[in-house]
């Protein structure tokens, strides 16, 4: 196979050349000779951290302490860096807040969204998408255990039909974490709609990768995580949407201070704020939370539109490379071949995957494994390139010779 | 009464001469000419922590990336530091783990707790402190909501009568936000446990201000914040301590992948791990995690017990120094004067608080305001020496002049 080797590297350096999103690569820092396929487990560094984490430690922590819960406007963090992810999942500023982790946010939105169901309807089935990351499970197990409702795990491709009239609340991933499934997020949230149910997407392996469309699509409420494509670091703080119609009605498990309309008047009745800041729950963690608005910084003047058609031309070009460089039976692709279908990640099924993605790493190609037969790459269109694509499948295919 | 300044300088100059904990404040980075006494509220930057988060940007996520998850002990660090914190507090490793905000911990605990107390004994009360930071009864509210229990609100002087047949869980603050008034951990804890009762604490203004002794008071369940006493940083993770009797059964509501017995298995049904990992939720911020256990290298050599000692040495003589320089009647002190009911703090009732507060800030006196006529001075033995003690209250004395 290695007669193709030319051709598909040409190609590859031809589709970087003409790629605007190119130039992109330099607002990050990567280590030389690594190719890294593995930003839908942990992006990679924004070049704009290092400095303002040391000024917030250094300057705001250190020099003007305690002032900069106002003066250095760390006490509106969690809205404010909310308002800059909104447009990245369609949502109008007001509707997304930053803080706690994916897990503790969607605990906050699945007891909300039971909440918010009509009592008397008889509405009784939380249905989780039964391939979901684990968490999602374990969480909507706890939140439905609390809320008197009932855990029915559905295939997401029977999850149109699982839908009727004792649905109170469904759960669904945008992006299937180990295949690499993108689900219809408009259809699915419509269906939902029509059978009189909530939906809550988990968007951790769809934001940052392609559009979304919350308001658009009516979506009633979702999470996400913000250090796969968000690029905010090693267990940054994930982020919570409320549509406009629930605020109001947003009805929280976790009331804690900073959700209070006046959280400085400490007083003893709990009275929540106005908008997406319900959301929030004790003191957000700064240095965290303000390495993730400066990766945010990445996304000046660029489109999730262009984001989006540069991963699925990725993720075409890798499979394309794939199939000419390593032997035939050798891997078998579980991520749909249909656009419509496919996030931001291949995933590759084969015999001692472990041991393979060992030898890739070794051999400077990051991408993951996921028990039991899983080969997982990531495609971040801000920083990986053709080459990179192509580089890592010649690999793969040099591993299998 | 300026006539006693050169002797109250004197004397300060000469606890401070003689204060084997005075060298510690090296290991702080202070602003030059402030007096710094709102530690209680956001702890001071050591020395070590802006290099070592600097590396752990630009090295463990910029170079290492993923492979940091292993080999940077990222994935360890919640119990890992929570052993850290353990002996500060009085817990045996393995007890103590980090992560989440003090709110969503105080959720843990107190829904945990709801479940251990037994069915059928009619035990339907959660007694809530009624003094407490507002945060707590929030949460304590949403906690009883969800587990069937009903809030009952109890001035702490009344806690011990309180207590009884229909007692399930107490929550109380262990030296008040607001008072600085230190309550009775041996006694009451006794006490709940002789009616039958669990008693849940909230250390965040007493740990690493004074001797907690959980284990040795057979605490059942405790919380706390690292950002004061702990100088962790702003919004530093809080803290999870679950007595070992309680371990085996701590069901938390938060069940996220981080505290599955097997969390890389990725398998649908949640079996809880064993220990304090139990209390971890999902992916935790690293950033401010990592930050907060270079902080805590400040207490290498250092006892709490010399903390405490020192600690009343600094209210007693700030509370000296101010009935030496502030007109009779114009500041009326409000934390207890005896050592047993003191935290560390003085918090002192004054006329146009907020006015005097602005007035001592911008006259280097770093202090807060607590609505509606609170000054409130916290002392971190760590940093503060008897010198700021007492240009703290002569220059208190100086804007009622």
């Amino acid at each position: 196979m290695s007669e193709t080797t030319p051709a598909l590297a040409d190609r590859a350096a031809a589709l970087d050349a003409a790629d605007e999103l190119g130039k992109l690569r330099e607002r990050f820092t990567l280590p030389d000779g690594v190719v890294y396929l593995d930003g839908n487990s942990l992006g990679a560094l924004p070049a704009s951290v290092p400095g303002r984490l040391a000024d917030v430690v250094a300057r705001e922590w250190g020099e003007l302490l305690i002032r900069s819960w106002d003066e250095s406007g760390w006490w509106t963090a969690p809205e404010r860096i909310g308002d800059r992810i909104a447009p990245l999942v369609g949502a109008a500023p007001g509707r997304v807040v930053v803080g706690d982790s994916t897990s503790v946010n969607l605990f906050k939105a699945l007891v909300a969204a039971a909440r918010l169901v009509p009592a008397g309807e008889g509405r009784d089935e939380l249905l989780v998408d039964a391939a979901t990351f684990p968490t999602d499970g374990y969480i909507a197990e706890s939140a439905a255990r609390m809320t008197g409702l009932r855990v029915v795990p559905v295939e997401p491709g029977a999850l149109r039909a699982a839908l009727g009239p004792r649905t109170a609340v469904a759960l669904v991933n945008h992006v299937d974490y180990k295949s690499g499934r993108l689900h219809d997020l408009p259809g699915l949230t419509a269906a939902a709609h029509a059978a009189g149910a909530l939906v809550v997407w988990d968007l951790c392996h769809s934001a940052g990768a392609l559009p979304v469309g919350l308001d658009e699509h009516a979506v009633d409420l979702a999470v996400g995580c913000t250090y796969k494509y968000l690029n905010g670091g090693p267990g940054a703080p994930a982020y919570l949407y409320v549509n406009e119609r629930h605020q109001a009605d947003f009805d929280t498990p976790l009331p804690g201070w900073n959700s209070h309309a006046e959280p400085f008047a400490m007083t003893p009745g709990y009275v929540p704020a106005e908008g997406a800041v319900r959301g929030r729950v004790g003191t957000p963690d700064i240095l965290s939370m303000l390495a993730l608005e400066a990766a945010l910084d990445v996304w000046d003047g660029v489109s999730v539109e262009a984001v989006r058609a540069k991963s699925l031309a990725l993720t075409d070009f890798f499979l394309e490379c794939v199939a000419a460089y390593v032997p035939a039976g050798a891997v078998e692709p579980v991520t749909p071949a249909a656009h419509a279908e496919r996030g931001s990640q291949v995933s590759l099924r084969t015999e001692n995957a472990a041991q393979v993605m060992r030898e890739l790493i070794a051999r400077g190609v990051i991408g993951d494994f996921r028990s039991p037969d899983v080969l997982r790459f990531g495609f971040t269109p801000l920083y990986v390139g053709f080459a990179d694509a192509e580089r890592a499948a010649r690999t793969l295919g040099h591993i299998y010779e």
